[in-house]
């Protein structure tokens, strides 16, 4: 047993793209599930808050250690346990790569339309369920376009977002369009995405760690 | 010289972040100003777009490498050029540290107070600059409300963020604390993180960084 304890909600990207690292890497983890909905959402419980005082998803322990933030945690694993599946390359032009395609989701496209966002945008702008809609497709539709230009110009972009074995970026991207589609956004509009998210879910890692599989996703 | 360019505007946060990590380490750029509002914002000419899809500044250029994203670039300097100044501690748990630091402001606040978010609110939803400058407080007043948190219970805080010399997570403070004071919020909010800012302050580095200092600063 590794030791590892993620606290994590079915459908949260973040905590999906941390279960995907965990997965290629082969470790096992204890899950603590978190809703985020009910009860108020549970990430604002006394506890967790300690836990995280961004009272965000995923928060992963290893032994004495509380790691947060979905990239770093990724790092972190990438670090400590650097085989098998890098998720990341070798050299630092390439490492500035996959970690820039990461950040243009994980910082520009994501964090605009996660749960707290959408609840601002109804409790205290009052807008409705259709302006919400328009947000998150209008954050999504960008971003993803200006990824899909960043992947289809470059030689590095193979079979995954960077060479031929998944790693960092795929980790992020694969989660963020899972969530396009939940908004009805159509992945054929990003060609070159959709490929690679096809090669993803073709591997078990990225089936083990996907929303539906997890222990508190509703049962059909 | 080292041949790096940066594309940068003078009061863009994202900029400041690889202005203080370029600095710290000693490296002479050029400076390459992108105005983010002059012309209807020169990040979204076809130049710059093709430099960048995001349509976002900063974008470093080493050479022929094109870097893209703060973080990603700041973590490229800290490959490239781990001397001087080192912007990670060696251990794995503080890195993560660092990072999840960096990213709780470089992910979690800053992207949702940006100019085109604050620019979608006026022109997609309408809402008047009270409303707007409410978000900005908002989203920036609970995320360094959390920081603070997060700095004040751990004993890896020091001078800096982590320890006492200045790193990746300093260089996304500073610049995050100085959009705070430009809408009007009072860093005393946050001792924790005022104190370590001042720190960095008195380090020339920093002050080289400032928006007041760069070439594209509005003159008084």
């Amino acid at each position: 047993m590794s030791g590892l304890t993620l606290y994590t909600y079915w459908r949260s990207s973040a905590a999906y793209r941390v279960r995907i690292g965990l997965a290629l890497k082969g470790l096992e983890y204890r899950s603590e599930p978190v809703h985020l909905v009910h009860d108020g959402g549970r990430q604002h419980a006394a506890g967790y808050a300690a836990l995280n005082p961004q009272e965000l998803v995923p928060v992963l322990r290893h032994g004495d250690q509380v790691l947060r933030q979905s990239m770093a945690i990724l790092e972190y694993l990438e670090e400590t346990w650097p085989q098998p599946a890098p998720l990341l390359p070798a050299d630092a032009a390439g490492r500035a790569r996959v970690r820039a395609l990461a950040q243009a989701i994980g910082c520009d496209l994501h964090p605009l339309n996660n749960l707290r966002v959408l609840q601002y945008l109804e409790r205290e702008l009052g807008q409705d369920q259709d302006a919400r809609e328009d947000w998150v497709r209008h954050w999504t539709g960008g971003g993803l376009d200006a990824l899909e230009r960043l992947l289809a110009d470059d030689p590095g972009t193979g079979r995954f977002c960077h060479g031929d074995t998944p790693g960092l970026a795929d980790c992020v991207l694969v989660p963020q369009l899972y969530n396009a589609r939940r908004f009805g956004m159509d992945p054929a509009r990003w060609p070159v995405l959709a490929r690679i998210a096809q090669a993803c879910q073709d591997l078990p890692a990225f089936a083990a760690a996907a929303p539906e599989a997890q222990p508190d996703a509703p049962r059909p």
